[in-house]
């Protein structure tokens, strides 16, 4: 059976400038990898009410769990929880359970719990709240979609919590190995492994490493036979390929 | 008048399994922020023909530049160049001036120009090809779509030389402020700011550092003067908030 299938989508003027550097697509990919869940399609989009109401719809339309990034803090810029809302057709407002989350922190804190940090109660109808060990302000579940921080290490604690509740497909098990050749000398053997073990995924990674040209070959597959029988026949071509 | 849009199409199921984390994104991104050229959209997708193709043609509709990166080396997974020739319904094959480069190349230093790497000479028909300074295979442009490699090195040669053929906008000024207060402290004196200067682009990005939370806050807009306004009544609210 087929893994079941997500997506993500990082919201947020700061990466389509380039001022911010991403490293949340990265860190979800890999701990979906572990998962079993197939990460499918990646968007990156700005802070734009219809933007994000659109591409939510396409991508849980789509796929099997989506998550979200970004713009679900208090400032004016972050409108995420609202647009999500909207592609639900769901009513959002502030929501007791999340204002009793922030009410617990804030008074413990000593921290006044004004108007815009009420905002960060704000949680679609029928939402399941996601903890955030970091600062507190939820995160939300509504049907397939996963609403999360953009800051990394609250991203990251909520990706945590979420992928350990989802169902894997069988895991993926890889091997890697070093081919130092140019591609060009090492496609057509490649290929011809490729042909021979079509349900085994084959990829070529080029690299340039010290003005040399190489590249890493890597062989996914559920079942380890199937997967050394690939890598069986391409050690016939390359025996001398470190494996990594 | 608003600056020309583009959108940037990641190509290569390793990025998508979190092996290889991408930076191809925000170089791209920081070129065009320079060039006053807006990236709108980036998607990242796997190594299939149809998403391929599809993908190249929902960018190419609705922005003015779409850029891709990565499947156009000489193994079996480089298949964009076809499914890019499929996404505008235009024939390929192996063309002479592509051909020439590469024997040209592969001449001097020695090297066979087997089949698979001829593979890196298909070009669309009607493209213009996109100089590879550092390992000669070229990109291509067809219609508004910007094809190149996936290696850094390569994708950012490629990226410099056509972005400066590109027709920018007016350059977008930017000035950065940092704030060290939690985001929910200074949410209601930025929206104020926001609600007077809707022209001025203003984001808060949050951060975390050392335990502590803050913000900086970026003003953006091609008017040196409504900027300066803006941050002026932003230096009322915050007039210790270090620029950065």
């Amino acid at each position: 059976m087929a893994n079941p299938t997500a997506a993500m989508l990082v919201i947020g003027d700061e990466i389509l400038s380039g001022r911010t550097k991403d490293i949340n697509v990265g860190f979800l990919a890999e701990r979906l990898t572990e998962a079993a869940i197939d990460l499918k399609e990646v968007r990156m989009i700005s802070d734009d009410h219809q933007e994000i109401a659109d591409a939510v719809r396409a991508l849980s339309d789509r796929w099997d769990h989506v998550f979200t990034s970004g713009g679900i803090g208090p400032t004016h810029d972050d409108i995420t929880a609202d647009a999500v809302a909207a592609a639900f057709d769901t009513p959002i407002d502030v929501r007791d359970d999340a204002r009793a989350l922030l009410v617990g922190h804030y008074q413990k804190n000593g921290i006044t719990l004004n108007e815009n940090r009420l905002r960060m109660a704000r949680i679609p109808d029928g939402a399941d709240l996601i903890d955030n060990p970091v600062s507190v302000a939820p995160g939300f579940t509504i049907g397939n979609v996963n609403v999360m921080a953009g800051v990394p290490a609250v991203f990251q604690a909520m990706v945590v919590s979420v992928v350990a509740t989802l169902q894997g497909g069988a895991p993926i098990l890889s091997r890697t190995f070093r081919v130092d050749l140019p591609e060009g000398d090492l496609a057509s053997p490649l290929a011809e492994v490729a042909k021979r073990h079509t349900d085994v995924s084959i990829g070529s990674y080029p690299f340039i490493r010290d003005g040399r040209f190489g590249a890493n070959i890597v062989f996914r597959h559920s079942d380890a036979g199937l997967l050394a029988a690939a890598v069986d026949e391409f050690h016939d071509f390359f025996p001398e390929a470190p494996e990594l």
